[in-house]
């Protein structure tokens, strides 16, 4: 029996509440005068438009996303053996350059120190200093493969501020090549307003969470794929937070756009190249943090059940009652899992946790 | 057997042709001095650019985007026996208020006359005039119901300029519900530029295609979701291009995010309403227009194999190669509904075919 493994889900660590605390500007956390029993975290800018009250600016946060206590008082409640945590959007993109080295440093050590207090159980996707120079992020990615409970690095889209299809992240994929980590690649920012309508007060966060993060997803690695990253860099592995966005099911409109596309043809560039399912099948894992049979079945087509890993977005989701204990989100996930795989038990114990183990080398310390 | 039916294709009817030579703003079709031979087709802001040459500007537009004749020839290449053709993008939005009406019942009238050519083999999904004021569309939707060969309009996204979850739709909603007619909802304006990063010129237009048409498809039908269109409209039926962009992907997602958020939640719009899997399966049909059998599965899995209708999106994505006389784009979505419905001959051909003569009314004009 395979352990299960829950490869999304979010902290903030002592050091980065530390960090937004002692902030004014997004992101930051802190208490409104209306709002005092509630700390507020304000991530993305509009978030705490002085003309809202504060309780309804950002989101509350309570200790469930920082006292690592608590993330293990979860793992038990829903039986999941080992978590691979990672800091929570928006990473380090805000800090001036030359904070974000030294920042980097101190938030990693202080992630790998949470891991260290339950050994076997917490490992971790390091953090990245992107708005240092090149050499400083490469420095981090090599001394991130020095601490004992690091497996990979969790990315935004943004890269160093243009987007994951910059040439100037080609040492950046060659040294988490060279030190095989994986990207976790994670949305942030979603999409402007502007593309929801002038109703989307209407509806709560629920486009900018269910479409804009999954389509930011989709598009940056999509342009990942178009700038040829996976032709330079063969061996760069990422896991597509959500699934993929919505890459498993777009990946075949993808490649015909890219046949028959004018610009692309006239540069030769519908040929010789690694397509689109290629990638999915040699480069990309997929969490199986969708909700749904019709989505994760999807998941296992595009890239392979072997390929796919469960996953919570805690502390994301929380029960949908405020007295009530089961997690309405991880077990829709779990849902999906047992109704994708009935009767292919293999399978569905690969994707709870022995695909995670095998891929991202969990097996040491027990 | 069941006839072999396309719903998704496009044409440019003649006095819409007349219209666009006449124009000078987006949309227009033009001859530049430097590319004589060819006629532009100009549909988006920035296509234009005096910066580029003309032969890089909009599409060129031959005979295939206007002639019925070549519309029979692809279908008999292709072995299509019927077609519901409809106006491609973008439709009568630009027209001011006072000259919508009219234009929509010449073109109207002009695409019933190409159908009634082709006894049989040709229907139409018209095109309404959604500048003009609420009961000149209402108007046009009842003399639709009077042409012979019109079986629903289509529709782009923007509805009366702000969206089809704008409340003022009702009564074209309730018109459309009353006469029976079908919404075919199709994207034409995609995302903005800004979400595509600065190397976007690099990948010709294959984010713009392969993300921003979907995800523009996506948003649009959630928000007449969330805006509860079909809990006013119960038997309104939607007909989505592109396999629902992302929808059947997202779907588990989209309730997720409805049944957690707070805002929803305070406002009591969690409970009592008709969720996304129901909407899917009562009131939305989707097209076979997807190119892989991971999209189509997802689909059929998402609406049910008896709501789902073949299409080739001609002429767009021509043959790759300028002398072949293979369209790839239309063998892609054939080979898809071939493998999805391997052994499953009587689903393949409901989604041949079988479906659309159901759910269209085609059989009546053989």
């Amino acid at each position: 029996m395979a352990p299960i493994v829950d490869i999304h889900t979010h902290v903030y660590p002592p050091k980065y509440m530390d960090m937004l605390r002692s902030r004014t500007e997004v992101p930051y956390v802190r208490n409104f005068p209306d709002a005092p029993d509630s700390s507020r975290l304000i991530i993305l800018p509009g978030e705490d438009d002085p003309s809202m009250p504060g309780t309804s600016r950002g989101r509350p946060i309570g200790s469930e996303y920082f006292d690592i206590k608590q993330k293990i008082a979860f793992m038990d409640q829903h039986k999941i053996d080992k978590s691979v945590i990672s800091l929570a959007n928006p990473w380090l993109d805000f800090l001036p350059a030359d904070e974000a080295g030294q920042k980097a440093i101190e938030i990693n050590d202080d992630v790998n120190e949470q891991c260290s207090l339950y050994p076997g159980r917490l490992y971790f996707f390091g953090t990245l200093p992107l708005s240092a120079d090149t050499d400083t992020i490469v420095k981090e990615i090599e001394r991130l493969s020095t601490l004992k409970y690091a497996r990979g690095v969790i990315l935004g889209t943004s890269g160093l501020g243009s987007g994951l299809d910059d040439p100037a992240l080609d040492p950046v994929y060659a040294a988490l090549s060279k030190y095989n980590q994986l990207i976790f690649l994670h949305p942030h920012y979603g999409l402007p307003n502007s593309v929801y309508g002038p109703r989307v007060g209407d509806y709560g966060h629920v486009l900018h969470l269910a479409m804009g993060f999954p389509l930011e997803t989709t598009i940056a690695v999509t342009r990942m794929l178009l700038s040829g990253v996976w032709d330079r860099h063969t061996s760069l592995n990422v896991l597509l937070a959500h699934s993929g966005g919505t890459l498993p099911f777009l990946a075949g409109r993808i490649e015909s756009c890219i046949l028959h596309d004018g610009h692309l043809k006239a540069h030769g560039k519908t040929q010789n190249r690694r397509d689109v399912w290629d990638i999915l099948k040699t480069n990309i894992y997929l969490d199986a943090v969708i909700y749904s049979e019709v989505g994760l079945n999807a998941a296992v087509e595009a890239s392979g059940a072997d390929r796919l890993l469960f996953g919570t977005d805690h502390p994301f989701f929380p029960p949908l009652e405020e007295d009530a204990k089961e997690w309405h989100s991880v077990n829709a996930n779990y849902g999906a899992i047992s109704k994708a795989f009935a009767g292919a038990d293999e399978k569905a114990q690969g994707v709870l946790g022995g695909n995670a183990v095998r891929i991202l080398r969990l097996e040491d310390d027990m």
